[in-house]
């Protein structure tokens, strides 16, 4: 009850303050009337126009409650209001690429108050999702994909006999993903109704820089009339719409388009931001935004050091040496690579766009070229190359260094996930994946990974808030698959990987402090590797061994473990995620759920000990 | 010596014989001369033509004698002589996309012996490899690779300061997959020297479908001069050569293009099997060859009966619904879907060209759909899709069916090994993965997966000679995750996965012979979970559990089973693949090595009971 008067409290002031680009006067909004899209299409053009408004308000309402996407869904409204008025979802299907712009999409499907009612403002997730509505066809948080799942309908489509729409809304940032090209290719000659509504805001979460972008500032510039039109050249029918937030031109495009029998592009040019003048400026900071930091001077990025860490070592780093080069496929933000650094870094900082493939197949050439390439990718995203890492990094041992951010349990959108980089990665050959525990070892293992020429290299970088243990590591990186025996003790030994080494470290005080016995304690460091030399010691006079790590269990660095000792005495318990897709559920649930505490644990090996 | 004899005999036939288009006379030929690029440059232009023919000799002298890519390099013969007559390798870097079509280059780069002498034909590789010589930069072997990697070493050169050319080699068929246009995108922007030769023979393996190769269709027919350019529309200086065979042509259009400081596309029009009439004439089935079928009617297909039973099962399942759809990523002669297959299936059969990520999100759109598709992939390609079928398909529990063909621990060459589907796919929650170890388990799970409409599958299609057990299958396979218990005994239970049940089935023989043991055997089924009923009641009665799987061991199926008994009594022994890229090393050595034998494997067990 205290948590809704706040909540409500918060919205007051929220709806009080000047941060709307337009303010809402009615007193009961067009969006209180829509419960179905059918509800929009009685709507005459300027009950839309409010319609719009109100949308714009659940956006920010919702996004300064909960955090998540602005900008692409505020200029993304008029489109999707547009959308729904000339196309009949569900048995016309709409399928949004990433899925971050529903909002609106949301708001018209049945789910408005998700986002008018700070109450509910969790109960709705921030992607696309089928559990909720019949107007959602796919779970789907990745970049890329709508050409294909879109495309594979329309298939299904035709063969049944069916006759209806299938619309695939893309951004303008998405285009570049290997997927989305492919399918691009692909669904040129489906051969039937096909529509891909490009979403052109000039922005991916960073301005694009490749080759289509330039092409698409050319149809921009050039009212679509351009003689080069990729588009067309593949062989799509093409439309272009220069005023993408004009609902009543863009409902004469639909129009102009619904039921066609081609596959068909129709290119259209919105501001990302629209409506919110803040968001309009700074189209960067606001694609999303944290909870309560609208109208503040807060900043939209987590206080993070290892991102800022990496950022200035990496800085330093190209001033010693000019081959040190910085890249991202398109999410420089999230790995600490602000605005600033990025100038700072000029020529040494590469975007290569939405495209992690081509991101690892590229620092792998930088590599072997003699470049010194530091590729900074997200767990979630890093799977989107596997190919690319083990061919063009691992099978040529370029030797690249490769950060992977944002690994580990978390309480993420079933999309967003960072469990799977340890399987991935760690099962590939000749890769050295690195757990660094702190912030010493981090710096000591980027010394030893850029100048090398050896090996290719990926470093986990450790989640959440940075430990300093204010001891320099001088450890020698290049003999590989050496764990750290952190303390030698006996009958238990506790190997924590990463970031679970915190966690160990607990659980060996608890077990010393209520039970008395001094256990080994390990810092793997490699996760790719075993060092038998430390594990066959160990069952001299060990009992048991414990294995934790940040991430799934299925194939990961704990199963090793129990591989090597499985035909010995030694017992093991391995500590990680189950195998699973979990959907925004709370990290200490999760950490209950998989029984990563020192007393869950202590409760197994006190079972254990007994059997 | 015998060997050599026979050898040369073949040879001495091979050469009478009158597959050649084009009969070589001089008693000395010109490729005798060619130690390296230097010599070439030597040669006038009448000697490159007799050149040219001394190359071919060699293509087919090494493919029939070893087996491999035939159609691409007879193709490319003419380009290659004026690549070197023109750039200065390896000064100037070529790097050639898959690679297969490197024997002219490497015949020209000092590895001619490889080609014209057959006792050589095994020492060279079948692609690019940096150990066998300094113009080779990578070694690589699958599509779509070389625009990202040819970049990264652009962007090295240009950060050292460096000036030479760098060229990337790219076949029409490679185009269309992601990383190469990520690439294609990113490499728009390099400003600097970038040469991009499109080798376009109007062939993927089979022929291209989408959108890009009607798009090069239209610039081949108008001579490079249509309207719409991609190329040029992406920022590239653009180039068209209608006679992709002509050196003269070829050497005059890339002296036009050396040493330019823009990002350029030359695209050649070559002809796939030039040269070699019958190669000419069909071009798929010439695209690759098996040892001593020239000139005979041996077909280049093995007589994998897993192939044709699965394209006669999914014609059938067809006429009787529809909606079944075979897909493949342009590799349908692989995996059964033959010319005669393709043409009776109809609208019922896609090729998206090369574009696993797109076929696996095409399949899932598919199937949310109400179709029933079937993916037939190659184990090596597989692994180009991992983030689809994490998102795409299991986060949507897309009801498809993947056949991953040609897995299993093989004598291939390290770019297309088969041992890392079971880590790829079977960590990914929600798939069920499953290994048929006969016919009639293949064919009651095709009749199971194709039809249901809840999970997303995928099945391990065994390698090798089809086993039949004439036994139907009753199982209900949607009792997920329940092991076959094949023979019901004790102290020591024989696990074995997928192809290598029958080793396990030999084993149980063997120990039952040489120790009177009755040994338990289990035939798993399911790779993507454990049957804890079985495994639980093994406790009872067993001591060792042996885990048999043809792949990786790293993040397979034994190490589940290790893990799960990592607490307990029982000791548990996995066999299978190191993680490791092996290369061309004969099957037999890698089953020794990897201690795949009964003969071996009770020795370990031995070792074990002693201990």
């Amino acid at each position: 009850m205290i948590k809704k008067l706040v909540m409500l409290l918060a919205l007051a002031v929220l709806a009080q303050s000047s941060i709307y680009a337009a303010e809402q006067t009615e007193t009961k909004s067009v969006l209180d009337k829509i419960e179905s899209p059918a509800d929009v299409k009685q709507l005459s053009k300027k009950q839309m126009e409010a319609l719009a408004k109100d949308i714009r308000k659940g956006i920010l309402t919702h996004s300064n409650t909960v955090g998540g996407h602005l900008g692409s869904d505020l200029g993304i409204v008029e489109a999707t209001i547009a959308l729904h008025y000339v196309f009949n979802s569900p048995q016309d299907k709409i399928i949004f690429d990433v899925s971050h712009q529903t909002y609106p999409h949301k708001m018209l499907t049945g789910r408005k108050e998700g986002f008018t009612d700070p109450l509910n403002h969790k109960e709705i997730s921030g992607y696309s999702n089928p559990a909720e509505s019949e107007h959602d066809f796919f779970v789907l948080g990745h970049t890329s994909t709508s050409l294909s799942l879109a495309s594979g309908m329309a298939k299904a489509r035709n063969l049944k006999g069916e006759e209806y729409n299938i619309v695939a809304l893309i951004g303008d940032g998405s285009l570049s993903g290997g997927e989305a090209l492919e399918g691009l290719n692909n669904a040129a000659v489906l051969n039937s109704n096909f529509i891909i509504v490009i979403n052109d805001n000039e922005m991916s979460i960073a301005p694009p820089n490749g080759g289509l972008y330039k092409h698409l500032k050319e149809l921009r510039k050039s009212n679509g009339k351009s003689e080069n039109n990729m588009f067309k050249a593949l062989g799509y029918d093409y439309y272009y719409l220069e005023n993408g937030n004009n609902i009543t031109k863009l409902i004469e495009q639909f129009n102009a388009v619904k039921d066609t029998k081609k596959p068909t592009v129709v290119h259209i040019h919105t501001q990302k931001g629209h409506g919110y003048i803040p968001a309009e400026r700074n189209k960067e900071q606001y694609h999303w935004i944290l909870p309560n930091t609208l109208g503040t001077r807060k900043s939209r990025y987590m206080p993070d050091n290892y991102n800022s860490l990496t950022a200035d070592y990496l800085y330093n780093a190209k001033k010693k040496d000019n081959t040190v080069v910085a890249v991202t496929p398109a999410t420089p933000g999230a790995t600490g690579f602000t605005q600033i650094f990025r100038k700072k870094m000029g020529e040494n900082y590469v975007d290569v766009d939405i495209a992690e493939q081509h991101a690892v197949g590229y620092v792998s050439g930088l590599a072997k070229n003699g470049g010194k390439p530091v590729l900074a990718v997200m767990s979630s995203f890093i799977q989107r190359a596997y190919d690319q890492l083990s061919q063009d990094f691992a099978l040529n041992n370029a030797p690249a260094t490769i950060l992977v951010f944002g690994g580990g349990i978390s309480g993420a959108d079933m999309t967003h996930l960072g469990i799977f980089d340890i399987p991935l990665i760690s099962n590939i050959p000749n890769i050295v994946y690195l757990a660094p525990t702190c912030k010493e070892e981090y710096v000591a293992m980027l010394d030893w990974a850029i100048p090398q020429d050896k090996y290719s290299v990926a470093i986990k970088v450790p989640a959440g808030e940075m430990v300093s243990t204010g001891i320099k590591d001088t450890t020698d990186y290049s003999v590989l698959n050496k764990f750290k025996v952190t303390n030698e003790g006996a009958r238990i030994a506790i190997i924590g990987a990463g970031n679970f080494y915190r966690l160990a470290e607990k659980l060996q005080q608890n077990i010393k402090d209520l039970w008395g016995i001094n256990a080994t304690l390990i810092n793997p460091i490699y996760l790719t590797g075993l060092d038998t030399d430390v594990l066959e010691h160990l069952k001299s006079n060990h009992d048991i061994v414990i294995t934790l790590e940040d991430g799934c269990l299925d194939g990961g660095f704990g199963q090793k473990i129990s591989a090597y000792y499985s035909n010995s005495k030694i017992k093991v318990l391995n500590y990680g995620a189950k195998k699973e897709f979990t959907d925004r559920v709370p990290v200490k649930e999760l950490y209950e759920r998989y029984r990563l505490t020192p007393e869950l644990i202590m409760q197994d090996i006190d079972n254990l000990m007994k059997y």
